[in-house]
């Protein structure tokens, strides 16, 4: 029988996912990535979890037809390169052609959040669907384009950078250099930033009377839904303009990208409905009648197996 | 030899062009193209002007390898459909199998804008790039991808309507049914109505002593060309603001598709620097550093014949 194994590579932990042919999870192992220890010692650890899941599961080495591995950062999939990650302190690194000596299977590798778009492209909320545009609410926003069971890759594999397009309006400085980028307001990060903002601004708020100006700094996106659920007004507000600016920008990518579906994954997802409701409201107003009567926008099935999912089902793909 | 022939169908015209393997033009014919005697005479008229090519340059027709054709509207590519056109009077009008009935070689059609950019992306300013983004600014404008050599084209091949993206700021209405779309302002057509309306409220400019009321309508972006270069205030304010709202477009469309070269065709493109200027300043402002830093940004270079090298080219990628 054939397996297939899935790598969740993060900056804090390797989850390393078993999957039949059929990309159904069968045993799964979660480690420490103790990235400090360096790049070499990383990819060791991996190998050797990759034997403990097969010895664990009885399954023969000639069995595990290829592994999938997703990690943060800019990655050259057709090269198998780390080209750069801070978190993982790769710079060039030749992370396939490593993990290949070490198991003697295929190696496959891709930025993660291409891994769990295509993931949901394939095998997610997105499957039957031909043209899928897949977005990962987190910390920050990315996206990426699966399109005939292709990735879409633009020049550098830099295509997607949905949380980087200047918002009008928008004046938070972003991380990338940029000033208003979609990802400022819309992520976890965002809409923690517009509430404490607000908070600090004087604004009453339910938020205001569970974080005092010692602790507002705890305060997150799951708190602003809370708030939200009791009819807090000003969760309200950031929910609304966090949807609606999150719609305006992917209005711009249905318009060039033209997907038949949208996935939205990430932890801020769970924000749900609050989130949604503008936000389609926002697309539905800024795209041509034809986009959105074809159009079917989702919430992201995988979720915390996404990354591992993706990852095997791309390798599966490239055998 | 081997022989191809390419067609840049329009609402008023048929260009036919004969090229030769390496797609240098060996001969063309222009013919009006008499939309209003029906399609199934228009591709009777087209398959004997293939024939009067080859007769004319004196090239056997089993030497034709396959015919190439652009038109406006929506086309199904692959199954050769003309599925609306407006102009052309098309639904569901199977393009490719009737001309190919009536010549025994294979036709291949395409949306006239894809091909244009197609042409220029393998054979023309965009040759030697990977990732191609090419536009037409003419009485609207539209875009499409090249990458690795393959048309980007999304979900009911509609993948690239630029000119729909609506602009914060711009309050026209655009013929597709939105409010602000980029296409009012950025556009043959949107630079003339910004120097109308201007004129009609009020404002001082020679355009003003070229164009009275009674003339106004047939002031063109090229008089506001002519203006610019002496020296007239609004002619300069009309393309700074253009230029701007293309490059704000543009910026979206970089970070989504991550293009290494961006070709600007379209009658409205020979405006140049005057409208360049401004849009590369706001695509640098709106983009990651790293998009513009492998960035090439340049005129088209098949201008009048890039329909026709461009559809000839698609059909022999296709053979």
């Amino acid at each position: 029988m054939n397996y297939w194994v899935g790598i969740d590579l993060g900056g804090t932990n390797m989850v390393c996912g078993l999957l039949d042919d059929q990309m159904n999870i069968v045993a799964k192992l979660k480690k420490p990535t103790l990235a400090s220890q360096g790049s070499d010692d990383i990819i060791r650890r991996l190998a050797e979890t990759v034997h403990e899941l097969l010895e664990q599961n009885n399954i023969h080495k000639n069995d595990l037809q290829g592994i999938g591995m997703g990690s943060p950062g800019f990655i050259n999939p057709d090269l198998g390169i780390g080209v750069f990650s801070a978190n993982l302190g790769w710079k060039d690194y030749p992370v396939a052609a490593r993990l290949q000596e070490l198991t003697n299977v295929p190696v496959s590798i891709d930025n993660d959040v291409r891994m769990y778009v295509y993931g949901e492209s394939i095998q997610g909320a997105g499957r039957g669907h031909k043209h899928v545009l897949g977005i990962t609410l987190g910390t920050g926003i990315a996206a990426a384009v699966v399109s005939n069971g292709q990735l879409f890759y633009g020049g550098g594999y830099m295509a997607g950078e949905i949380g980087h397009i200047p918002m009008d309006g928008v004046t938070a400085q972003c991380g990338c250099g940029l000033v208003g980028c979609l990802e400022t307001v819309a992520s976890a990060t965002g809409i923690a930033r517009q509430a404490r903002e607000a908070l600090l601004d004087g604004r009453t708020s339910l938020l205001g009377d569970w974080f005092d100006s010692d602790s507002l700094a705890r305060l997150t996106a799951t708190d602003v839904s809370k708030a939200y659920d009791e009819g807090d007004e000003l969760a309200k507000e950031v929910m609304e303009y966090t949807g609606r600016a999150l719609g305006k920008g992917l209005a711009a990518a249905v318009t060039l990208f033209s997907p038949d579906c949208i996935v939205i994954g990430g932890g801020a997802a769970l924000a749900g409905e609050r989130l949604f409701a503008p936000m389609r409201e926002e697309i539905q107003k800024n795209v041509i009648a034809g986009y959105w009567e074809k159009l079917t926008i989702v919430r992201g099935e995988l979720i915390d197996d996404g990354g591992v999912i993706g990852s095997a089902t791309f390798a599966k793909s490239r055998a």
